[in-house]
């Protein structure tokens, strides 16, 4: 998908909500284990009534990766279902990936050519040839860690490099590898005073933004520093929606929640 | 596995060779892809014929990832095989992972409970709270990136924070982390000039070298600085080791190439 797709779609949908498929089967209702596979069925559930309040789905591997074989194939199928009936969507393989040259490149080619997401997080440590392997791939989003939204951010991202923090030089440096149009950038959400210099050092760039509750609470505020001429921003919200209720009626519980996220941006979008 | 173990089974073996399954279908010997599962038939023959000569394999993630669930059980079956067959051997999942502690914890159980390996490789950008339920599980063992041998590891990891490289500083921070016993650590063989300042930061801790090749150019240089009382290294090689032939004997081939490197480790270890 092209950024311009993806942009046009946030207008279409008044939307620039991700919804994060961290699927847990201790926390599903409890009548989906019945199933074959409870996590494509939760997956599958969760999309048909979100589709329309959102633009972008992000499974983390690792709640997959957790269940072995049967977690790889429920991700294999919530992606080919996702590309095959809501092809508008922006998909993001949240992998946090990262290795030499060669090995980069065996990542991108699973998560990008065989599993055809759209996007993916990587991590910035092991630099230029760990991350240029993702960006060769024409129109697909290398999604780079830079500031994140736990605790341990503090322990090097913010620390500083020649009087700039870790994750600004990640930022500044990024932008000089080859193919730098295809990145994107993980920004921590309960940081949003540092959004106004990051803005200063990508300002077209489009930012993932996962740590934003069900509530919203500082939605606004991450707006106002964040958003940019091509909204350039994607909010991310897990747990506050997927798992709203465990009752029979969790896909609508579900895409309540997810219409308040929405209506939310809708205002903020109309106020532009 | 405890520490105790590994380092008797080096000093029992004359060997702290770890060998790289990185297996890639385009290198294989043709006539293992008429077979059913060409991946772990190949990862068999090669641990059949080399487990004397090493004392850890290191399957790369990312190479079982590239074929879907194909790769993924393929990586399960050698797994299961090593552990079964040879449970004295040291194995790692180098799978580079890292992300928010609950998300952490997915990756470690899935890693050290589900496949049951000794150890896994851990990205350090996210900080603490993203490495330490890796640390949580007892006799087993957290390999964290510090210094790689590729060329991006000049973009941040030799940076300075206050006066010292990012990697020293990784180094020195997760020294305070929750059972940092269980950490061992990544350093790229490249570098063999760096090692006495890191062994003045982690004199005790295992390293894990990448990048010394089949002809063990540098393998002396290395050992000189990196050797300490509990000889506290595992030295890696994959492609130099396993894709030694094409051709029927291609098990017997690498058997020759591991016992060439072994030679040499075992002269190192006989001159202590």
């Amino acid at each position: 998908m092209t950024t311009k797709q993806l942009i046009e779609q946030i207008h279409r949908k008044k939307s620039f909500l991700c919804i994060g498929l961290d699927v847990d089967l201790n926390k599903i209702p409890e009548f989906l284990l019945k199933e074959e596979d409870p996590i494509f069925k939760f997956n599958k559930a969760i999309i048909d009534a979100t589709h329309h309040l959102c633009v972008a789905y992000k499974p983390n591997t690792a709640f997959y990766e957790a269940y072995g074989l049967k977690g790889w194939k429920a991700l294999e199928k919530t992606i080919h279902y996702l590309n095959a009936s809501y092809p508008e969507i922006f998909t993001i393989a949240d992998a946090k990936r990262g290795d030499i040259g060669n090995t980069s490149s065996r990542y991108a080619k699973a998560f990008f050519e065989d599993l055809a997401f759209d996007s993916m997080t990587v991590a910035p440590y092991m630099g230029k040839d760990s991350v240029e392997p993702f960006l060769a791939f024409e129109n697909k989003h290398t999604i780079l860690l830079a500031l994140t939204s736990n605790e341990g951010a503090f322990d090097f991202q913010t620390k500083k490099i020649d009087g700039k923090e870790l994750y600004k030089q990640v930022l500044e440096t990024s932008k000089s590898w080859k193919n730098s149009e295809n990145l994107m950038y993980v920004i921590g959400a309960t940081k949003a005073e540092y959004l106004k210099e990051i803005r200063q050092i990508i300002p077209n760039s489009f930012l993932l933004v996962p740590g934003v509750g069900a509530q919203g609470g500082n939605l606004q505020d991450f707006c106002k520093y964040g958003l940019n001429k091509q909204i350039g921003l994607l909010v991310n919200s897990s747990r506050g929606i997927i798992y709203a209720s465990k009752n029979k009626g969790f896909a609508k519980a579900a895409a309540l929640k997810a219409f308040e996220v929405q209506q939310e941006m809708e205002e903020i979008l109309n106020q532009l």
